[in-house]
């Protein structure tokens, strides 16, 4: 295959950083590193499966081989690891080991690691650097970029946490071909939301394509597309008081459904978007915004890869209209007390809109659950 | 008395913000705070000394004669409340609320509250805003301007926490009468650090004058002195890369007695403060950088007026020179190994050191304990 690097800016000012883009580049990811480190001393934070994937092993012996001091960190795998309980534990742990302001927290991993080790970083010594290895597909095209971190709270996901960038994304999709089919489509998810969002053509693009994890030209470009979409997206609007809440198409119904599953892994993240991107075409429809074909469209390409669509796509799902209701008044997305939605005048129209009327919400969900 | 309301600002672009000092402004709060409220709805996060000592019903009475709705949260008074706990608990509380973005947190209270009220203000809903009326001396001229937030660590103080700047500060000078001597003189430890730091004519005026929380106006001059010196130092150094650093002066020894006594109310922030600053003009005399007569005017000053000058006027201090420097190393102001000190050559004269040797602290720490 075709060993090109591709490297893209995130312009923030003093916040800058790159987005590295390769095939195999954990053997040499000090190369990478190395430039951005104040200090040759790093915590690298990551879970059990990134583990025992091997990863780790390839990432040490390469900081070794640059003389760059290390200390790994394992945390458990899974969307429950993002708690209070396992913040504070990393925060100690990163404390115990006497950490200065120059040292460096890296995240390999996908966006569970990436974003609890990116607000631990954020806060512990009132902010130190942080290096993102994502690993995962999701994490590659979306949680890496753009310095949203956080935990989740008892009241909803992702309540807790800081805007805080990254000095350096390193993305390697070699890492890939260790992940499941079913996590590769999670992530897959949201290299659609780019395409139903802004850009059309893009979404034709990936109606004429397969999601092969081996296939890593291919993957490589969805990489490429999806961090270019969401740098232009981040450098006009950093801390989302605009366009960057078109990147939460589907995110509310999905946080609704996956806080009702209760993260406990019958539910992916990504699955979650998935059915809410649905959601969001088929409400809109409901409001005379888009039409029925693109819909369908939306349906039949996310079915044909192999994603769920509808509640009852979801294993053991038995939640009423009321209880994802509830839910989305607890979501960051409300203003006012009106609900914020990611809607769509088609397929790459999405746009804000500020004062859904609940009610009308509230019979959609009637109408579809 | 003169009734005045002084305000000054803190330039920082978009993060600007003004300080309102002036004397019984509690009654009138709501006036100055409804400019910068997005929405009419404010969380207070409190104290149980302050809620009984009336602020909190002053506040809330103004407020509610505004029109802002209003959630009292009180917390237990004390160092011992800026731990891990007690932020998830804080956190948890409000988001128990349903608060919106567009929520306004206020600290009403002394340190501890504006430090752990900040954090939480800057991790709920990745930042929310956050209004800072400062109740005791201390938090007047140091801690409630300049955007440092955080909670102490099983390894230190203040090691986790954020930069987070307030919307306002505002100073009502009445509350103090309120307080204790011990707690007036306290802050007053860092009133002198303005002066010892870099504004020797200053400490000549305090050199001459008393300590009564009663005498309005000359307490009020000093809060105004504080805030200007302290607004001017963050204008330069937000985020303390420099000259910010200077703001520690005594800082490093006071922590780590501090962190020895255990932060049970033995001893006060601003006690320890006092004493580290004592040591660090006589570890600058010893290094040769600074008059014995310097050392002399400080201790007689800060004596004069009943603050703790040396370790044998803390009740129950046993420890000796390497559990302080055990405990210096887990400080924030720590570069490649070696120990940062702000060191004066005389009265207004405060510098940073980058690499002062541990075995000349330990042999310094030996000789004064």
């Amino acid at each position: 295959m075709n060993n090109k690097i591709d490297t893209l800016k995130v312009g923030l000012g003093e916040r800058s950083y790159d987005i590295i883009i390769g095939s195999d580049l954990l053997a040499n990811a000090a190369s990478f590193i190395a430039p951005v480190l104040p200090l040759k001393r790093v915590v690298i934070v990551t879970d059990e499966n990134v583990s025992a994937s091997g990863h780790l092993n390839k990432l040490m012996n390469s900081l070794k081989s640059e003389g760059i001091k290390y200390h790994p960190i394992i945390l458990p795998a899974g969307e429950s690891t993002k708690n209070f309980a396992q913040f504070e534990k990393l925060i100690n742990e990163i404390l115990a080991l006497q950490v200065e302001r120059n040292i460096t927290i890296i995240a390999l991993g996908g966006g569970v690691i990436g974003d609890i080790t990116g607000f631990a970083a954020s806060v512990i010594l009132r902010g130190v650097n942080f290096i993102q290895i994502p690993t995962s597909l999701l994490a590659m095209v979306d949680s890496s970029v753009g310095g949203k971190t956080g935990i989740n709270s008892l009241y909803g996901k992702n309540l807790i946490g800081s805007f805080y960038q990254p000095k350096l994304v390193l993305a390697d999709i070699a890492t890939l071909k260790t992940l499941s089919q079913r996590e590769i489509l999670a992530g897959y998810a949201e290299v659609v939301k780019y395409g139903l969002i802004g850009d059309a053509d893009f979404f034709s693009l990936l109606e004429s394509s397969n999601v092969d994890k081996n296939d890593s030209e291919h993957i490589k470009m969805l990489v490429h597309s999806c961090c270019l979409a969401k740098a232009k997206i981040v450098e006009q609007d950093e801390r989302e008081s605009g366009v960057r809440a078109l990147l939460n198409l589907g995110h509310t119904f999905g946080h609704a459904l996956e806080a009702e599953m209760g993260y406990d892994g019958r539910l992916l993240h990504g699955e979650a978007v998935s059915i809410g991107m649905v959601m969001a075409f088929q409400i809109s429809h409901k409001m005379g915004l888009c039409d029925a074909i693109d819909v369908e469209r939306v349906i039949t390409h996310l079915s044909k890869v192999g994603l769920p669509v509808k509640t009852s796509d979801i294993e053991g799902f038995n939640s009423n209209a009321k209880d994802l209701l509830n839910h989305m008044y607890k979501d960051k997305k409300v203003q006012s007390g009106k609900l914020v939605f990611i809607l769509v005048n088609g397929i790459g129209g999405a746009f804000i809109k500020k004062d859904v009327d609940a009610d009308f919400v509230y019979e959609f969900l009637e109408e579809i659950l």
